[in-house]
């Protein structure tokens, strides 16, 4: 539409993407930055009435790029723009990129609204900006009126200009818009706005949406469905804003807490598998009900869903049986991406809005993992990246650019409070920090909704209002480390006895002892940690990490360079106690980082960014799936990881930051015996298999 | 998978379509078809199980060709090949080809069940090959079953092998068959049939069905709703042949006899609209139900759906309101070819099934025109084509290889017996045929169900059982042609009351003059044809006379080459009639053909042959339509082919096969005038009109 550019014309450069070019005087800077690839929105096609195409001069002289850029440098506000202005209002520095033109060397800035802050409390993940490219773009055309002359139908006039003015060849429409389709072009005075989806599984884009006139607002969601909480995001697709965030617990937990009893569920009851899913279903329509009351949205604003979920969830979702999950082979009914008519999951939302979940990574390894996989990119970089999801099941992720394996691993519900004597769930009232003195062996702790630590003035009046009502997992995962830091047990997880002569703490409790946490106030529980509670928190970890060195093996190293914490879970425990507890393998504390709800940062990036569908399709295609049960070596692996921090690994960067306290063991009944630490290597280990 | 083929390997040739190869010895007849691209049916994938791949060795010496073909030329049957036959059976010759192999020079034939046969009672179209290219295709294939290691979900797996033996890339899947998969995998027993659909607007291809086993029948409907009747034709789409074709009267007529009469019911009512969708589809759901039972199959057996109809019945089927096809300028809807999930349309034969419509040409010529013109296929070759189809609208269509042009014209319900005073519906009672002794003019006639002439022996008997009711529609367009040949009415068409004075047949009306066709027995009407009779079928004729000739005029031709009368009414006139009357031009008698239900025949090809669907896809973009109200000749046009059978236009062809009276002109009180042609030549008329 321009002329050639040349040598001489005005050099503008776009950021944050910083892509240059040379455009003529006159250029409008949308029509550049088109030109280069530059993804400005724009729903009203250049009349200068939606709004969506704004940007910003950066003034100054940029030396780098040998630019001078100025608001000189741009046209001054035409007639359409002050309208434009005078009617919606522009915020001061911000022209519309379709009416304002090149008139000199210029530096654009394209704001990004869209920044993820991942939903981390303690540890943000640094913000991250996704580059915008959502499945569905809003396009207002003016269609020709109908003429005897040329008896194309309504609908094909209207694809004609679809095409004409926004390019998009070989439409189709979602059915349901057929028979609305003249009302709303005579309605809209053969102005209107087309919902296009872009992303269809059918490759061609198809018409979703038809409103008269303008139409200026496009809303998607991105949802986690997890066993026991489902997140959302509501994201506006044209700005890329969170306009809101919320979460609901997944109502299936009264089928069954974990996932087994769930498919359990299913087998024992005819209508079960319905009854879940239609559960499911409820709860993530009042979820959407939620989000868009919070975000001043109508739900039927909303034109594109990505979900990601644990592969019984997924299954459950979409009505399929996940009795097959339940037992060996553990076979899917489906691995790969899928895409539907929300409606045909009975999603509320717009009539045309699609429904899109990421592919599952294996029969336990679910599109929750490929989502945090996609959001996390172990794929994208050189490190040798550890990304664990712990909850019941913990799925495992490990590798870089060349490769990556995945596997996951029965952890159990210890390290969510569950089987553990004292553990309640994260809640006001439960335990959420511990330290003990290694000298006196005397505790202090902090509660969920008390400010101060147990041993600072006002505690135990404050700790009135929740009460001390158990441990949570963070905290269990700090005290059994706590304890082995403090000698209470032996790296073989043994309470030693003979500190019961010493401290009115250890405790004896039949056969074994206990760590007494907290004695506990009228109408209070006693808070200890038991030897049992000690084993399942060993058996937990031990899953963990042997699951993690089998990967390691695979991958052929001996450490890995960074962990990523993945889930609720992960965004509450302290990397120091996890790594003391052997729960992850030795690394650079710094580089042990939480980032939250990883999963649904990854639906997000793919209902944001439809190139991130296809890299995670990809991906999940090339990530090798390691079987932990069929491994040879996973038992032994197993039996080692019981110890703490590992019977075998040297933790050489964890010691440097930490001071380990020496081996000791202890046998069953408490009695500290040999305190010679017994660290076997590789090549002993290998040499008892072959013994075998 | 066979070695490259030499000058020395044998020559196979393949019958009706005449490709031909040379192939090496053991190649399977089979694998030579598909590499010629000659389509023989599979569903077993080579397993022998199907016994769709059947084809015959022609025996003898084909000079032409050079081959001696033998059936010692084939391999003989083989162990899978015998078990067939003993468990299905096999037909004397026949073989599976699959199996046999090409063991010297061959000429194969593919046995062709598809034979249109139009459904036309007197005049059949002659007998048509479709050839076959069906859009749903039966798969079979046996599924890795999981495996731990490789974990892909059994649908990813299914599609693997449906790639793999089949050559299906980027497989969609039905969403409600994601559920059903699992179950049906190992219900099989890991061997499945998938219905694949290869025509989705998608362009990707989709499983639309899924079986247990091998599942060796697929059915389609192809379906012509007309304002009066719906016609449908039953066929398997793995054999092609027509299993059932019936009929079964539009509902809708309780809404209104005629189309603007329902149309304005819509206007009228709030719900009319959707009671009128609901009606249709109702009927063509029954009428499936009568198809599958004549023929034997299960309605959930049928994979794919084609429909054609006017726009107004399009649109209603389809749940469009058609309140701008009642009103200039006529607006469509739509006018491309749809597609649906049948269901969409609450069609009820296999959930997966799909549904196509062909493409309507414009406001007043539907998709049935459409499918007229695949059936006739004036695109198709080079004689200049008239297609009209003849009704309340008549549709008219003119055009060869060059270039097609197509008009409606309101000719009215008179062809359809209406608004003539003794006019009825084509049925027992009715008269059928007209003759007019020109020196008596006594008349003799014939009556459905009755088999003699009026003047033959035992006619009064035999017509008691049936009564004589009325005249139907072709024997409107005979008497009234006899009425001029027999000199009763002018060239003007006023009924020559000086007649009278000789015969008493001719009986005066008030101001003007009817001829009595029947005197009526006790109890039967009188009938006659009175002077408006006589105008309203002048009316009728001279609109698509003029239409017609705008045709001819836009083509720049003086005379057409061929004719084909389309739709019931065309299968029951006579030509000479029609011609005499001026309701066609003048054309070689033997070039007049009737054709059926034309339309149903196109959406039958486009059922058959995917093939079909792009060209008349194709074919309607490139059609001119002409908005006959729009043209400004068309009125000089209409008057001059008032007369009969035309003011100006010569019929030297008609001329020669029948005696045409000598022109007179009758006043309208008729009094017998000037007896001389005035025949205005091309050159007087425009000069006429440039004086106007």
């Amino acid at each position: 539409m321009n002329s050639p550019a040349n040598i001489t014309d005005p050099l503008v450069l776009f950021m944050p993407s910083g892509k240059r070019g040379r455009f003529p005087v006159g250029t409008p800077i949308l029509d550049a930055a088109r030109t280069l690839g530059v993804y400005v929105e724009s729903v009203c096609g250049g009349r200068a009435t939606c709004g969506r195409c704004q940007i910003e001069v950066q003034e100054g002289n940029f030396a780098k790029h040998k630019i001078v850029s100025s608001n000189d440098h741009i046209s001054p506000k035409g007639a359409k723009e002050q309208r434009y202005e005078k009617v919606r209002g522009l915020p001061e520095g911000r022209r519309l990129s379709c009416s304002a033109t090149v008139q000199g060397d210029l530096v654009i800035d394209v704001p990004q609204d869209t920044v993820i802050n991942a939903q981390v409390v303690r540890k943000a993940a640094s913000d991250r900006v996704i580059e915008r490219n959502a499945a569905v773009q809003m396009c207002y055309v003016e269609v020709d009126e109908p003429d005897m002359h040329k008896p194309l139908g309504d609908l094909d006039r209207l694809k004609v200009m679809l095409e004409k003015d926004w390019g998009w060849k070989d439409l189709l429409i979602a059915p349901h818009l057929i028979p609305q389709v003249q009302g709303i072009l005579r309605k809209g005075n053969w102005g209107v706005t087309a919902a296009i989806h872009r992303d269809m599984d059918s490759s061609r884009p198809f018409i979703i949406g038809l409103f008269p006139g303008l139409k200026n607002e496009a809303y998607g969601i991105a949802c986690d469905i997890g066993s026991t909480t489902i997140a959302m995001h509501l994201v506006s697709l044209l700005s890329g804003r969170i306009v809101a965030s919320s979460g609901t617990s997944n109502p299936q937990i009264r089928f069954g807490e974990d996932l087994m009893s769930r498919v359990s569920y299913v087998m024992m009851n005819p209508d079960g598998r319905e009854a879940m899913t239609k559960a499911v279903r409820e709860a993530v329509n009042t979820l959407i009900g939620k989000v868009c009351e919070e975000g001043g949205v109508d739900r039927h604003d909303i034109f594109d869903c990505v979900f990601v979920a644990n592969p019984i969830m997924h299954h459950l979702f979409l009505g399929i049986d996940p009795t097959e999950l339940g037992q060996a082979p553990f076979a899917l009914a489906v691995s790969g991406a899928l895409q539907f008519w929300a409606h045909e999951i009975d999603i509320d939302v717009n009539r045309g809005a699609r429904l899109y979940t990421l592919p599952c990574i294996a029969g336990h390894v679910g599109a929750d993992a490929a989502g945090a996989t996609l959001s996390e990119g172990p794929y994208r970089q050189d490190k040798m990246m550890l990304l664990v999801d712990v909850g019941t099941n913990a799925e495992i992720i490990l590798g870089n650019r060349q490769r990556v394996v995945a596997a996951s691993s029965p952890t159990g519900p210890a390290f969510e409070g569950a089987e553990i004597s004292s553990g309640q769930r994260a809640a006001p009232g439960a335990i959420e920090r511990v330290r003990i003195d290694p000298l006196t062996l005397e505790p202090k702790y902090r509660v969920i909704g008390v400010e101060q630590w147990s041993d600072e003035e006002g505690f135990e009046e404050a700790s009135w209002a929740t009460g001390v009502t158990g441990i949570c997992g963070s905290a269990i995962i700090e005290v059994v480390a706590e304890m082995y830091l403090a000698g209470i047990i032996s790296e073989d997880g043994v309470v030693d006895g003979s500190l019961a002569a010493t401290s009115p703490r250890i405790i004896q409790n039949g056969r074994t002892f206990s760590y007494l946490l907290r004695e506990g106030r009228q109408g209070e529980p006693r808070l200890t940690v038991t030897q049992n509670d000690v084993r399942a928190i060993q058996l937990a970890k031990a899953a963990l990490y042997a699951g993690v060195k089998l990967l390691m093996e695979k991958q052929g190293v001996e450490t890995v360079d960074t962990i990523r914490f993945a889930g609720a879970f992960g965004s509450f425990i302290d990397p120091k106690y996890a790594m003391v507890l052997g729960l992850i393998p030795d690394c650079d504390l710094d580089e042990v980082k939480a980032v939250g709800n990883a999963a649904g940062t990854g639906a997000l990036m793919a209902l944001l960014n439809r190139n991130h569908r296809r890299e995670i399709e990809k991906e999940v295609g090339l990530i090798e799936k390691i079987e932990t049960a069929l491994e040879p070596n996973f038992q032994q692996l197993f039996i080692d990881a019981m110890a703490l921090p590992n019977k075998v690994d040297p933790f050489p960067k964890l010691s440097a930051a930490v001071k380990l306290p020496p081996r000791k063991t202890v046998s069953e009944d408490g009695i500290a015996g040999d305190t010679t630490p017994r660290r076997r290597s590789r090549e002993e280990r290998a040499a008892r298999r072959n013994r075998d």
